[in-house]
């Protein structure tokens, strides 16, 4: 006969099921107390830098204690490496709209630096991967973030060339014309403040116009842009220079 | 009777003007040194970072001693004071070019992204302002830098506004192309190499060319670019990405 449902006892259909439940949701409370300790970390290393952010000013801004603190992460290099890695996992994800978009590859190019634009406004951690100076990681640190970066400058180039190619990009050399694209938007990370007098939506559609359309009056402007147009007025929190 | 030159013996003829001679020599002789101690250090922090970098290795490295070194500065950061001042003269000076630019904005704006990237990728200390962190000084030096660069950033601005007025340069946010255009330059300074596959001057007409024009297949090309148009070979020395 077949063992079913039916024929256990009550400790027997839960066998050890209690203790793995518990497990998990542990586990689940570990994650998410980790997820809090670097989402804070990412914000005082934007706030004040990552040198001058120390672990005792960590644990307090949270309200742990030091060993505590260093129950999650190991050390100050290991919350760099890890905002990086999250600031480049969250950039990955935005740039996967620009793999879905249909049009030619100017269109492409454009939905790219729509979505790497919008990761950097909106996520403390794609500010990370665009202002921290990674000359603080160790060697191999260093190696492996740099890596990670080159996945994503790779996807734009790799538009551009397909958009020279098929004439819907001018011809340029599209390695330096993707140094210009990457530079533009992570350069928004040292000005961009999150509740400053540019909103993150104006910021995203001027940038995709300004990087794809340029200066130039003449070239036909990009529907995403429209919001952006004539608002002159807008200033960064601190009047801070963009240099 | 007047005293004349004839009247005077020789001690009277040249009275302290050996002595005179000799501090003014003297006196250029400090500044030389004091320029090399200067130039030294830019390179340094260029290559290694300003934290890394320390007096001791900088005494080494110009084969001096550190109380010789203490004589020209007085401490690492007042190195960095002046290296970005220095690195903003010579933008300033580079940007005198397209004060006296006679074209319409959109010609001056052009003239003035040209002249800036040119003194990144020219002046060691040009990609001091560009790519180093002024968290690393005092406030009061931080003050006084950041109000060096925004007369940069004011200069640029103006003339996008100026455009926008004249119908040159298309409707936009100025603020914002100011930032986006000095993201992209001073995002060279990160990757650029002196001696790296991208020459100086096809940096200089690629940038020119894409900021101005953007990536847009239709608008007229400038003259500045044509060196720089279907060169898509270049890498730089060591293959790093432009994030």
């Amino acid at each position: 006969m077949a063992t079913t449902s039916e024929n256990l006892t009550a400790y027997e259909l839960t066998g050890h099921e209690p203790w793995k439940a518990f497990r998990a949701r542990e586990q689940r409370s570990l994650e998410v107390k980790r997820d809090a300790v670097l989402q804070t970390a990412a914000k005082m290393f934007l706030e004040v830098g990552y040198r001058k952010t120390s672990m005792s000013q960590l644990a307090q801004r949270l309200n742990i204690t030091k060993p505590a603190l260093y129950y999650y992460f190991r050390n100050k290099e290991e919350l760099l490496v890890e905002c990086y890695r999250a600031g480049i996992d969250s950039i990955e994800a935005a740039l996967k709209g620009a793999l879905e978009c249909k049009g030619n590859s100017l269109e492409k190019v454009r939905s790219y630096i729509e979505s790497y634009a919008t990761a950097i406004v909106t996520f403390d951690f794609g500010r990370c991967v665009a202002t921290l100076d990674d000359s603080e990681l160790s060697d191999q640190a260093r190696r492996q973030v740099r890596n990670l970066k080159r996945r994503i400058d790779a996807a734009i180039r790799g538009y551009i060339e397909e958009g020279i190619a098929d004439g819907s990009v001018a011809s340029c050399n599209a390695k330096m014309a993707a140094f210009a694209i990457a530079g533009a938007i992570n350069w928004i990370g040292n000005w961009y403040r999150p509740n400053g007098a540019l909103g993150a939506e104006e910021i995203v559609a001027e940038f995709t116009r300004l990087l794809t359309s340029g200066l130039h009056p003449c070239p036909p402007e990009p529907a995403t842009s429209k919001q952006a147009r004539n608002s002159a007025s807008g200033s960064t929190r601190n009047g801070r220079s963009g240099l």
